[in-house]
């Protein structure tokens, strides 16, 4: 049963300074990964490593040779830490840097090397992929989010379980969480879907509900939940809903 | 014209000490690499990155997750000192790790993420890899040779000019360079190629050869040369053999 579970830069980084990692939150998460690891693809954020860089350089409507090297370098100082972090918790973490593997057209993935990632999984190893720069067919390059990462496997490998992490408790609505969502509940929404707090060059809520929902239309589900409250992420990889379930329409 | 240069780890770092870089060797290699970079690929070798620590985990013949992880993270800081040298240097120069892109079958190149390498050509940016560990469909995993990577680039890129830099002046015969070798030279040669020094787990020079002949047989020539000799790098990049040819047999 293979899972896909995604955790938001907001949850790994604070994301109104540079870089800057929150460890403690790093190993915790691990360790509630740590858990429930069998099948599992990670795919994390880019938080304040990445987003700041890509916003300096103008990435992705600028193309910047040394930009695209620098917000990549800086993403990947954090794929570093998780991928630790989950070393240090038992787990088999294996760094897949989507940079070297995905291409874009348009800012949408054209072609991702899927097997190794498959590979990995069948040999009980745990990739760890992340937001990240992508060259691009039709713009020489671009960004591929974390959110769109997430959609994209999810579909190409088929999986039952797709958890999306923020830190929020889903898709709130005066303050409270919708329990489940369809395409047909987007447009009345789309004015009270806040931006997350802090710099987010990937869309916020409302790109991630565009990209689960069309995740949705090729009837794979998922839940978008709070993986900053302890307990959440273990529960998600079982499968239990804290937060709002993006479904197809009926 | 697509270029595809290897340099092997025997120039970049001191093989016979775990991780020892040579910093004096790789700023010299990024410049003398600066001056023709135009349509290039470059792909380097793991040196005491990577080799030391893939026999201290039994790699590739035993399964170790923790072994590829330390031997992934080992040669990827050799590729962070080449990219930021080259950086320095002038170049645009984009990692692309084969851990993340390339699947083995049986040790042999299967799969691997072609397309981002050839955009990058494209955007005048300079693609550069290494040897280093990767999944393999019939093993678990295994590891990819600079050497395999070199061939199977060339190959697939139909390159112009494929340059194999070592640290001696081509395939010798008491001491002297052959100027060309082909398929029909390998047995009488096999006795006298001696291992490069140092530990190295790819094969030396007849497992180079074995690549390049094979490389040879689909009609793309290469040359072996001394990639420690000030210029030869330079030289190699405009075409010019200072070393020995490998063709095909007429």
């Amino acid at each position: 049963m293979t899972k896909v579970l995604k955790i938001g830069g907001s949850i790994l980084t604070d994301k109104t300074k540079p870089a800057a990692a929150r460890p403690a939150e790093i190993q915790r998460i691990a360790k509630e990964i740590a858990s429930s690891v069998e099948d599992l693809v990670l795919v994390h954020g880019a938080g304040s490593f990445g987003h700041i860089s890509a916003k300096r350089y103008g990435l992705p409507q600028k193309f910047s040779p040394e930009g695209l090297r620098v917000t990549h370098n800086s993403v990947v100082k954090l794929n570093d830490l998780m991928v630790e972090a989950l070393g240090k918790a038992g787990v088999s973490p294996m760094p897949v840097h989507p940079f070297s593997c995905t291409l874009l057209r348009d800012g949408r993935i054209e072609g991702f090397a899927l097997e190794p990632v498959k590979e990995m999984i069948r040999d009980d190893l745990l990739p760890v992929l992340h937001g990240d720069v992508a060259m691009d067919i039709n713009r020489k390059a671009g960004i591929v989010s974390g959110d769109q990462l997430v959609a994209y496997l999810a579909w190409a490998l088929r999986a039952e379980i797709v958890a999306v992490g923020t830190n929020v408790d889903g898709v709130l609505i005066s303050g409270r969480p919708l329990k489940d969502l369809t395409r047909k509940d987007l447009p009345p929404l789309e004015r009270g879907i806040g931006d997350s707090s802090g710099v987010d060059v990937t869309g916020g809520m409302r790109g991630k509900l565009l990209e689960l929902l069309d995740l949705a239309d090729e009837g794979i589900e998922s839940v978008i939940f709070n993986a900053a409250k302890e307990g959440n992420i273990a529960g998600a990889l079982k499968g239990e809903s804290a937060g709002t379930k993006v479904r197809r329409a009926n």
